[in-house]
């Protein structure tokens, strides 16, 4: 935990922050701290700061806090088909510490239906996870989380509205070319990775004819939770050291 | 299981492959094989081809194979200070399969001593996860793998042989900068990881001295596995999609 984050409602209205669990056992056990010490501290999808620890028991903190800037969403969204259930249940504090603004998990002939219907879908499973991938990353935005059973309804009629504006990229196994260049700086990247067999010739073509451009790492097969991290990397290279 | 592993006793001076356990079971219920069907095969640290089932059997299988080409050693080494051992565990197979030619293991001054003492680093632990990573990727090239306790040692006198004339690269949180561009095509890149909480001055300096240069892909605080796959990636993606 390399940053402390809390709710809203665990800050009053004179920045003094008091939460208790398992952020209070860290703050006393892991961190030492004592009144007087400084602790990295951020809201939740808010602004990241220093709270100097006024009271410390063992189930209970209370930190003055002094914030600075809310950091920036990523600059990348992630449309991924839904991974097996305990590939996902990985992935989600991967995938928030990476940093993705939004992920959009969606239906593909290659995905099996029954993986729809596992607890890592609800939001009481994944979000202390994509917190937990934060407070490793030290970042405080949540990524917007929002799940498709209709691949073809997703693209056609919501994806434009859900990633506007975005430079659509897809990502597949084959002789390695590189991603183009993101050509408007500050612009927004949206990633299209697929089921572990690949997406299938009408969802290629229909991604294609959506602006998705291709692009491949190479011919090695990866497990969706390694080329999720590996494709993120790539493409978030690209838009944090070519322009910010 | 994208490409069947053989060791090089399990086939004959035919090319005849006769294997059983895991694998056979892989090609008998997973991929349904009957006798006269093809499947992907490849000798360990040899070469690839395709064998045509001669006879199933619940535990056991014989295929005639027919090779082609030996792929090539991955281009990058990883230098990495020992983690966590179940971070470690996670490691295996994803390193093998995102592709490194040599993984060089570490102490440094923020690994903890006891890491050594885990099973993870047995080779009977290590390289089936390994194997599991290259048969996910369809490669055969296992990687190398060292164990070194004594980090001055192994920077000072051991590196240069285990990796000469390797492009020397620092990963290191930070503002964002590009790694520099890999001027020798087909050169072979040295990656550097540091344990979680980073490397310290010394290390640091040790490491410049001996040709390091640093670079950064942003400042996020990555889990060492996280951080592993993308760095390599990022290396990767650099080595081959500018030259082959």
């Amino acid at each position: 935990m390399n940053l402390v984050l809390i709710d809203p409602s665990e800050l009053d209205t004179n920045n003094i922050a008091s939460f208790g669990g398992v952020r209070a056992r860290h703050v006393h056990q892991v961190l030492g701290a004592e009144p007087g010490r400084a602790v990295r501290i951020g809201v939740i999808d808010g602004a990241q700061g220093v709270g100097t620890v006024l009271a410390i028991e063992p189930e209970r903190v209370r930190l003055a806090c002094v914030f600075d800037d809310v950091p920036p969403v990523p600059r990348v969204d992630l449309l991924l088909a839904l991974p097996r259930p305990k590939v996902l249940q990985r992935m989600w504090a991967q995938l928030a510490a990476l940093g993705v603004g939004r992920i959009v998990l969606t239906n593909a002939a290659r995905v099996e239906r029954n993986y729809f219907d596992t607890h890592v879908l609800d939001e009481g499973t994944y979000r202390p996870l994509l917190i937990e991938g934060l407070q490793q990353a030290r970042d405080t935005r949540v990524p917007l989380v929002s799940v498709h059973r209709q691949f073809r309804i997703l693209i056609e009629d919501e994806l434009d509205s859900l990633c506007p504006q975005a430079t659509r990229l897809l990502a597949d196994p084959g002789p390695p070319t590189p991603p183009p260049a993101v050509s408007e700086p500050g612009g927004r990247i949206l990633l299209a990775v697929g089921p572990e067999g690949g997406w299938n010739d009408f969802e290629r073509r229909l991604l294609a004819s959506r602006g998705f451009t291709s692009f491949s790492l190479g011919s090695r097969t990866l497990r969706t939770d390694t080329a999720c991290v590996a494709l993120l990397a790539v493409v978030t290279a690209l838009v944090v050291t070519s322009s910010s």
